[in-house]
């Protein structure tokens, strides 16, 4: 019998990456040291980086989990979906989420490096979204007069956009109308057309 | 005759935000010490703080400054307009506006009292936003079925996604029919209603 089994290992992983996210979060990448992330996990130095090679490989596969969630919200109910869960979410678990963004966001800014390492993870999102849009448009339901790889960038700046707001604290009450006429830009039929 | 003219010191004062503009993208806010400040303007920190009582009020000077120039190129030309110069402006110029923006994004995350600071100084560009679509509605231009103030969050909403885009520096060659649906969704007609 192993001495540690993969569930374990499994539940570990989880743990460490979970504290690791609001310890990012709340303090940013460099202010993420070994002894805040030991804090925020519960476990040692040792315990989290037989894990993780490194803090970098920590913060890039936290960044990861992420993505994999959202392309699997985004798969099942559209990217217009994920947005509305943001504003309806509780204040606890987006901030955390919406942290985890902002610093992919900023290191994206400050870091070339990063970038080249981020690039090929990035396009899980927009694999999912575009995917999504080729699925409702085979049923029907998209509008047919704008490239659907338009529309994909499109809903992914309006994304970017609510994050970013969001982040910033701003109000955002107001913008469930505002995700209405994001959803009804992308579908086949506008309400107010022209009466034939 | 006065030893300094008004037309000097607004020079020396455009001087300063110009410099410092550069400064506070290169650095960011913390970054940007009173001798870089020194360097990037030219002037020393006796002439500097001359002209701003301290480091916030210069970076909030700048960041209105910004604000001031974008309602302005709004009430004339809308906000699409905006965004669309960001694509196609050069390298130089919307990279330092882009630095005080995101700097400011930053600022509103983290410090609370900038927060309530630049509550006040933000509301320009929406309400020279507002102002604009309230006479293209009045010319018939704009869509009639969905509120003023829907409009103009939406818009809002895009131009902050695409500030954070570009200052991720991701590939925005794409955007420009992106910013098309965008226009075309506040406008009265679209392009593909159904026949009569």
């Amino acid at each position: 019998m192993p001495r540690v089994s993969q569930d374990h290992l499994d539940a570990r992983r989880r743990q460490i990456l979970d504290g690791a996210r609001v310890c990012f979060a709340r303090y940013g990448y460099e202010g993420a040291t070994v002894r805040r992330l030991e804090e925020a996990t519960g476990l040692s130095r040792g315990a989290i980086f037989h894990h993780f090679r490194d803090k970098e490989s920590l913060f890039l596969a936290l960044a990861e989990d992420d993505a994999v969630s959202m392309a699997d919200v985004v798969a099942r109910q559209g990217l217009v979906q994920v947005m509305r869960d943001l504003l309806s979410e509780g204040s606890d678990h987006p901030a955390d989420w919406l942290g985890t963004r902002l610093e992919v966001s900023r290191r994206l800014r400050t870091d070339p490096e990063f970038r080249t390492r981020w690039a090929q993870r990035s396009e899980q999102l927009t694999a999912a979204t575009r995917q999504r849009l080729l699925r409702q448009r085979d049923a029907g339901k998209l509008r047919d007069d704008v490239d659907v790889d338009v529309l994909t960038s499109f809903l992914e700046l309006v994304l970017e956009g609510l994050v970013s707001h969001l982040a910033m604290g701003l109000p955002a009450g107001h913008l469930t109308p505002v995700l209405d006429l994001v959803e009804e830009t992308v579908r086949r039929h506008r309400a107010h057309a022209a009466p034939a």
